[in-house]
């Protein structure tokens, strides 16, 4: 696996929401972590929260900073008490061959409807 | 949302795995979590990752014990390293109405297949 943080990576879409030069619909922003509309919903609540600083996958997260990790799901759950009645689904993809597509990682926040099983 | 740790819930399934009492094809063991195989697996990887001690939600481990949050997603990886190539899903259910079945917060570890999108 790769891992660790990253120099900031031309490629990097959500860095550069967190900078502000594109637009996205933001829900929540605090210290570390960001949260946004996902461009192509998947259900009435589906938000990516993603910390400010960039690792590649949820285990990079993880192992380089635990709190942040911590403030993402919290924020989740912030934005299901708000949005769905507290209930969501959290997914994170890590590797392309399962759906990462953008190598920052999100948290996927879905809500407000019945999900089926398998996830995908 | 309810929240925090609880007593030892008889209805808590998980529990009674961690205690050796009801069979599960464990994966992973360490201080700080467990991981197993699900009983009704949704790809060639499919194993549950949970806390020792009990917390309904993710939300919950996340506010009472990030360090063991982020060994949950540790171990995610590690297995997926050992049997998907490192690559995997990771999803939690928060609420009944989302598909979480047991009050027990425990991260899905799915792979080695492909995945569709949306997450169900």
């Amino acid at each position: 696996m790769s891992g660790t943080r990253a120099e900031r990576a031309p490629d990097d879409l959500f860095l550069r929401i967190v900078a502000g030069e594109v637009p996205a619909e933001i829900v929540h922003a605090d210290d570390l972590v960001v949260a946004f509309r996902d461009v192509n919903p998947q259900a009435p609540l589906h938000v990516l929260v993603i910390p400010r600083e960039r690792y590649e996958t949820v285990a990079d997260l993880a192992a380089a900073a635990p709190a942040t990790l911590a403030r993402l799901v919290a924020v989740a759950q912030q934005i299901a008490d708000a949005e769905s009645g507290g209930e969501f689904r959290l997914v994170f993809n890590s590797g392309a061959g399962v759906g990462q597509s953008v190598f920052h990682v999100h948290g996927h926040v879905l809500g407000g409807r019945d999900f089926t099983w398998p996830p995908g």
